[in-house]
């Protein structure tokens, strides 16, 4: 075999390339023919057992565990279940080193978007401190990525702000609304543990990365234009999201314009934003953008109690409570009117947060080479999540921005959480007061600052350029987040998803093959323009599953081939056809509705005297074909290995027939 | 080209038949390598134009319009709109005689079930004639096939009488009921109408065969328990659908129950049953069956007229108005709070009578070798109902039953149906108080023979045979009828079809591929068992489009073949793996997540300096490989025309290398 053999059967070109062997055209036909052969027979229960371990199982995780002895099977489990076991042994001084670096970095960032983010979830700041404390602390012993920096983030806290604020009120009954952000948490943590126990993980799969292009484009464009409330300091402003009544919200509350707020803001979001495209410039200079919230949080407030801003119409963020995170168990909200709605919003908080921190560690891992476990993840992260629950957190998971920032820093493990975690603690206990007079503007300038670099309308020009339903997939999103709302422009966006795998299988593609010249291939004449066509012949490839869903389709557009292959044999006065191969290589499955269809072609062909037989057709067709008795019907002898032994079987007959 | 070139080209097993051919393999590398080549250059509108066109116009329905004069375009079209005028100028005596005996024969069939069918819809007697009297006359003119025998039909009686029941008593409001009755058959009929019309006849794809024979044998079954009512003489019978409640309820009532009724039910069961066996065993004795049905109308009044049987317990029709459809317009109702019902109870009955409609014309069109145009019926089925709810008629569409006997008898042309329509025309005008005294519990009988045939458990034991999904959609369609709901049987059913499809597209299969000794050709090794290994290589040929929502499991399951190979290759002491050929001739699609994958795979191979090339991708993935600068990134020589060659290629790089 190798080299040696393969050159041998490339001979065929060579030998190809002459164009006719004349001695040999009169004698036996020289061709060899291989019988298709089945599968090795297999139970019912083998199969399914096969096929469900394909199913939830691809990964085989346990495959580590093969040939261990007891003693080490045990602490490949408890490696398995908390990887801090894994990497926690060979921890070093080294290692810490860079990993209290980055944390303290990713701390001068977490704490400022903490009570920002909070802020858009319409809790009060102090959540998103406490969501910073307790979640990473979960997801340093349970996650297995090494650089994921976890807490809240901005999309999820929108969606759950947007979401909650629909149907009560934060600002009249504020009680009620935290019992049903940390109720959703709970559930959301639920949602994603189960997901990833029952490994049902590529249901985040459906959520195709254009349309997360999109409706992160549309959501951060509204989060910004939401931010206009804190950059105007407009006192009342519009609850709604959609783009239109938050501009004429902008635009009709023109005497609460505050210009001292104005001004503030505007100075503050262009430091931010010259800070940001710095360290996009410049790698090396990631802390530039990294410790400029945390600056304009210090140096705003600084401003504000010096100048006693606070009563020149500059609104502050006002009282914080010191302490550590309160117990919120007896918050859960169980039964009650408002049940529905906690589980709704939990479940599409979650599914969001799950998309984006399995995305950020997948994207981190890659980098440096090694596996993240989606399944696993989804655990880690909805563990987290219930234990934040509980312990007055809102929804939580790996941030995008956070977690660059980390990686730069040069963190090395889960420690850097843990150090970030210590820091936001000692703020908690400590330095709560110190925020008494930070400006709100601060906060909407850090949280534009924070979701500008989500708006991608370039992707949506390449996407139109490679892919038209992945265009019309992001579009979708963003139109519908825009101007209907978050929930609804994600459902279309799926909906835009599904409707493309069905459109796909329900109008398959089939090509006309020809003769590649010179060799035994045979490709669709619509690309290989040097195909040639076979007389008496045609050759069709299915590219699809036959299928209920495409069988009358597939059926009807065969004969229409059929049909326009005999007008063009007539005009051009060539034989009229004697032969179908159909080139089942892409045929991937077959149901009992595409064997009716086979046997209904066949019943048809054979009463305009046409052949049909197939060539290549895959393990799991042929046994159904065999398994269903439809080969009896099709002719024992209508699979060939090949097209090229189907065409020179076929013609050879021809010729014995003349 | 032809005999002659095929023989030349399969010359390539002949060769390779010997092992070695070693003086050639010291020389320059005997293979030639093929470019594949991109599809030609389309615009976007052209491509746009194309696939639109695949999508609602496969059958290219213009296609005999074409290089036609003006005057034979609008004869054509004319033709085409009203199919009467293609077969009508050839009506012969010959043809009339034969239709005259088939729609006579259909017709004494279509008379005691269209009574029987409009009691399974809970309306009175009388719309069921109306129902075998406009809408056939409509369908003569406007349908395409020539078997079809039109009339109201038992699933979509039972259907709408249980889905109408749900909101409305019949008993208690009768008004309000037939007004509904007429408005859901309006809302089925543009429901039907604007399916051809949009040419979204593939919605119907959806309903699978296995499916529909599930939900047939589940509705049978409860259609017959229903008739308990009829055929033990029970006045208060439940009006629910279940299994469960319709037995209760039958053997709590014992105490209706009335011997003569019993007696004389099973008497004429027992002989409509035995007419149909016989029907069933000798096809020539069709009017066997076919007269079975009103030779018990006739027999059954006659006996209750004598004994006055009415007076024993035996529930007669009762009187029934003498003359022609009356108008039913001013009865739809477009307005006020069951709209809603009405449309729901239209949307299902219109797509399920529309299957069945469909499914009988096409077994029937292939029988006698026809074709039927599925859009164009489901406009002639459309404007048959619209037509019949202005008419007072109820859903009607093409009796499965009814049209094989049609067949059966002989008929060639819709003129059956105008036959059928002229005999239920005298029926209405003067023979509707000879029904006065026919006893209920023969209408009974006569559906549930009707409904017996459709009862199917060998169905499901053959289906569990061949397609275990195909058996589970089959088996819970019909375990939702009957212990559930009508309608949300058939929404299971649907969605494990949906799912079936989703479930092929986010696992895929993807197999190992190895050299069938000689040849060229590179097949499944758990299918061929004489396929051999490549050394250093590993072939894997990924068996679905390459998507969103599949792209992160082919990801990994490519890695953990990867990894399984070189686990087996240092087992065996083998060479390690050096590079991955993936053979794409099933990849049928591509997008940008699928294109990221690649790109992603590429990028781990590289690390672990392993190769990745791919052979026979089809047009569109080659285009969109381009079309993304994906190709620069995988590298230009990363494309093959076969495994063969990919494989002699990479084979002699290693070797040079060497």
């Amino acid at each position: 075999m190798g080299g040696t053999s393969n050159r041998v059967e490339d001979l065929s070109h060579v030998v190809n390339l002459e164009p006719t062997l004349p001695t040999l055209d009169s004698n036996i036909p020289p061709f060899e023919i291989h019988k298709v052969p089945l599968p090795p027979n297999k139970t019912t229960f083998q199969s399914l057992k096969q096929r469900l371990s394909e199913v939830f199982f691809p990964d085989d995780p346990l495959h580590q565990f093969k040939g261990q002895t007891c003693f080490w099977k045990i602490v490949l489990a408890i490696q398995y279940l908390f990887p801090i076991f894994q990497w926690g042994p060979d921890y070093s001084l080294n290692l810490l080193k860079s990993d209290v670096i980055s944390g303290l970095t990713i701390a001068s960032l977490a704490i400022p978007q903490g009570i920002s983010y909070a802020k858009l979830a319409n809790l009060p700041p102090i959540i998103g401190l406490y969501s910073s404390f307790v979640p990473p602390l979960v997801y340093a012993i349970l996650g297995s990525s090494r650089d994921l920096a976890v807490g809240p983030v901005s999309i999820a806290s929108l969606v759950m702000g947007s979401m909650l604020r629909e149907m009560v009120s934060p600002s009249t009954d504020p009680v009620l609304y935290l019992k049903l952000a940390f109720t959703s948490t709970f559930f959301a943590g639920v949602f994603q543990a189960s997901l990833g126990l029952l490994r049902l993980g590529f249901i985040v799969d459906f959520l195709s990365k254009p349309t997360l292009i999109g409706f992160m484009s549309g959501a951060a464009i509204i989060v910004s234009l939401q931010q206009l409330k804190g950059l105007l300091g407009i006192v009342h402003f519009t609850t709604k999201m959609g783009l239109i009544p938050v501009m004429i919200s902008a635009v009709k509350r023109e005497h609460e314009w505050a210009w001292q707020t104005i001004l503030m803001g505007l100075c503050f979001l262009a430091f931010l934003l010259i800070a940001r495209h710095i360290s996009l410039r410049n790698p090396k200079l990631f802390w530039v953008s990294a410790a400029a919230p945390l600056t304009s949080v210090v140096l705003s407030t600084f401003i504000v109690f010096i100048f006693k801003a606070q009563a020149h119409g500059i609104q502050i963020i006002g009282h914080l409570q010191k302490g550590l995170n309160p117990p919120s168990v007896n918050m859960l909200l169980f039964s009650g009117p408002y049940l529905a709605l906690a589980v709704k919003t939990g479940l599409i908080t979650g599914i969001l947060s799950l998309t984006e921190g399995i995305a950020v560690g997948r994207t981190f891992a890659s980098l440096k080479n090694y596996q993240v476990d989606g399944n696993k993840e989804m655990m880690a992260i909805g563990l987290m999540n219930m234990a934040g629950s509980c312990t007055s957190c809102y929804v939580t998971t790996g941030s995008f921005s956070r977690s660059a920032v980390n990686y730069n820093a040069g963190s090395r493990t889960a420690v850097s959480n843990i150090v970030m975690a210590s820091t936001v603690l000692v703020t908690l206990l400590f330095l709560m007061p110190l925020f008494h007079y930070t400006p709100s503007v601060i906060l909407a300038a850090i949280i534009i600052t924070a979701v500008f670099g989500l708006i991608d309308f370039g992707a949506l020009v390449r996407l139109w350029r490679v892919d038209k339903l992945d265009f019309l997939a992001c579009l979708s999103a963003l139109v519908g987040v825009l101007f209907l709302s978050v929930s609804t422009g994600l459902s279309i966006a799926v909906g835009v998803s599904l409707f493309k795998i069905l459109m796909h299988v329900t109008r398959p593609n089939t090509v006309i093959l020809g003769n590649v010249p010179g060799t035994a291939s045979y490709r669709d004449m619509g690309q290989y323009r040097e195909a040639q066509r076979v007389p008496a012949l045609l050759i069709i490839r299915v590219e699809s599953p036959i299928y209920f869903a495409n069988s009358t389709y597939l059926h009807e557009r065969i004969l229409r081939w059929v049909r326009e292959e005999e007008d063009r044999a007539k005009a051009m006065k060539e034989n009229s056809i004697k032969c179908i191969v159909l080139d089942m290589a892409a045929v991937t499955s077959i149901d009992t509705s595409g064997m009716e269809a086979l046997l209904e072609l066949k019943k048809i062909l054979e009463k305009r005297s046409i052949q049909l037989v197939m060539a290549n057709p895959v393990g799991g067709v042929t046994e159904k074909l065999h398994r269903s008795k439809a080969i009896e019907t099709l002719g024992s002898n209508c699979l060939y290995m090949t097209v090229g032994e189907a065409v020179a079987s076929v013609s050879s007959e021809f010729k014995e027939q003349v």
